[in-house]
């Protein structure tokens, strides 16, 4: 059966998402036009990323979408599991392996971990990357379970550490997927590794005593 | 007296520096052309980024060496003072705050940060900086220094977190720096309590205990 005039149009969008994903990966958000992404996803009309989508943010967020319901699913089934464990590791797990469980089942080449940290480091849309991260139920649970289990921290510290998290996650999975698609990895470098290192850096980080400001 | 021909070679290439310091901050690396950068420095001939530097790699290389004596002087005075310290806290610092005080030097606003951001997510560029910073006698000493305090780790969680410190010091950085710029910075948000974070930060990372990979 062809695929209907409704069909051909979701299957546009895709291969779109899909192209500016890459593209944004391996060059950078700023260095792309949306033109470039209409070209390279061999659409005939250079206007067909604004036709589907409109501006480049509201693509960076499509994207994003396209990938948050896998990793959703993920993080409300290891809250299921874990309940209210009293272990900080459990929660900073929660938090990394909704993650790279997601990027592990996406196979190799996948380019969504270099995609967001090439949007993060982006002065104005790393903002709506950020917001759309934290306006998850099951994310703002996982933050408030770890929360109970950290020591009572000023709040710069908190926002200080908050950040450095979201550093690491994103920089270490860009960094783990380049590996992987460049065939530099390590036999045992593996998405599991890379959560098992990335869960241990966190919770040292959690845990450290604060010093006295300056 | 009117400078030579030299001189004003000299002043054009570091009006050159300067403004490609900025430019790459803003907008990335991928993004500017040499073209532009050569415009924006009010250069008529186009080439002149060419003409003073070679290639794009060339020229950044160029700007992190402008800044490279200033960070190695305060490394070196660091070290002298700290000696053989048996606390791991000294020799995190000194990684930390030799960069934090060349910033400071900067005033406001600074673009070197953000450069710096910008060109470590950049997959070629990265190794040019990163061998850079690497190949200096103090750093090298400072990692050492680091290293003797540090429980043994296995070489990949060692390479790993290596990598964890770095992507923190240089993105919380560059988030300092584009708060300072933009006004958004709260009153006691300094260079120096950026660098009493990291330190904390860092030192928590180094031991925190590995647990077994799978």
């Amino acid at each position: 059966m062809r695929p209907g005039k409704s069909d051909r149009g979701g299957e546009t969008r895709e291969l779109i998402l899909v192209t500016a994903e890459r593209l944004f990966a391996e060059h950078g958000v700023e260095a792309v036009s949306n033109r470039q992404v209409s070209e390279a996803a061999g659409q005939s009309n250079n206007f067909a990323v604004g036709y589907h989508f409109g501006s480049k943010e509201d693509l960076v967020v499509a994207i994003v979408r396209r990938h948050a319901e896998s990793v959703e699913r993920r993080r409300t089934d290891m809250l299921a599991k874990i309940t209210d464990s009293p272990d900080l590791r459990d929660w900073v797990s929660c938090l990394v392996r909704s993650n790279t469980e997601h990027l592990a089942s996406l196979g190799s080449p996948s380019w969504y971990a270099r995609f967001i940290a090439q949007v993060t480091t982006h002065p104005s849309l790393r903002e709506l990357v950020i917001n759309e991260a934290v306006s998850s139920p099951s994310m703002q649970q996982t933050i408030d379970g770890m929360f109970r289990l950290v020591p009572r921290l000023p709040e710069e510290v908190r926002q200080e550490r908050s950040y450095m998290s979201r550093l690491m996650i994103v920089h270490m999975c860009a960094e783990r997927e380049r590996e992987l698609h460049a065939g530099t990895a390590m036999p045992r470098s593996t998405w599991a590794s890379t959560a098992a290192g990335l869960v241990d850096a966190l919770v040292g980080l959690w845990l450290a005593p604060v010093t006295a400001r300056r």
